[in-house]
């Protein structure tokens, strides 16, 4: 079988995971998927793991158990592991609130292909927004165990990127994570990327 | 988020399973290896998966029962679903013993970017090559529910290609599937493909 350093050569681009930490509105998706446009307009193939694709596919059979939600977590990162194998730009966008739950997805993929960006953005501004209807579901106690309101977040101890998106729009936060990661997905002449 | 349609415009190719079903032995990994590689100096992304990267990855937690078996095929082709989402030509290889299993996997891939190869290669052909020493394991009674000895294989009835291997080298049976695959992962002139 061919070899991670094959595909890239193939796709002129080297496979990462880009893993979004942060609570529920924070930002995680609409960075991610401004960060896929991005990528796209410059030529790198990129994949999109979230909620939508990953919890009604591959771990519809997983409830929010602390059991399950590890084990959502798990797989999320083995496919990770399988997009980045494959020379691809992998960013998945998930809450997984504990250092526990982010060290094993880290040690799944690679740790050196693996890159975690935090979005700090206060739970303050999150509830603010509240884009879903979560947080006042979860301060009604309709929803239990929500990170932020009445379960843990751990903050992140030694994130490779931590964007606040109170103060800093998407294109701000796009272009962070762009000079952060380019010159580990690059492959190509440098001006290439001009 | 992305289409698959934009993915695939950026790699110049379309995304589709090629799903090999048939026996151990039956040359479902050598042909798809030898595929990856013919894929590859066209220049068509592709993607293999295999027990080798599945049964040790995200599959690792599950076992050998019935219930297992097919959680393991449901998983598997969920992962195909989202690489060819992303556009990538991907290749799995596995027994796949059951029409239901096998039907199963088309329709969570979606019918119309799913090709079922049958590697019809006959089990005594299998069980003379027994690469792996799993056929004589079998008949010692040392597998319980090996598939073609004490469990059941369901012959495809409407694979879209059919290889035995017995008479056809590997390099032919690259280039059935190729000749099969051309027409539905092509999105360039066809110049190029000579």
């Amino acid at each position: 079988m061919e070899s991670r350093e094959e595909k890239e050569k193939l796709l002129r681009q080297r496979g990462l995971t880009i893993w979004f930490t942060g609570l529920s509105g924070s930002g995680k998706s609409t960075v991610a998927i401004a960060l896929e446009r991005e990528l796209s307009s410059r030529g790198f193939l990129s994949r999109i793991l979230d909620g939508d694709n990953i919890r009604t596919g591959i771990n519809s059979d997983l409830g929010f158990s602390e059991q399950d939600r590890r084990e959502n977590i798990r797989r999320i990162a083995e496919v990770c592991k399988l997009f980045t194998d494959t020379g691809i730009i992998t960013v998945a966008a998930f809450i997984s609130p504990s250092e526990q739950l982010r060290n094993m997805a880290r040690e799944i993929v690679g740790a050196e292909r693996f890159l975690e960006v935090y979005l700090s953005t206060p739970l303050e501004e999150c509830e603010r927004r509240d884009v879903k209807g979560l947080y006042a579901k979860a301060r009604a106690g309709k929803i239990p165990e929500f990170t932020g309101i009445s379960a843990p977040f751990d903050v992140p101890q030694a994130p490779d990127l931590e964007l606040d998106t109170t103060g800093l729009g998407v294109d701000r936060c796009v272009r962070k994570v762009m000079e952060c990661i380019v010159p580990k997905i690059s492959l190509r002449g440098s001006d290439e990327y001009k």
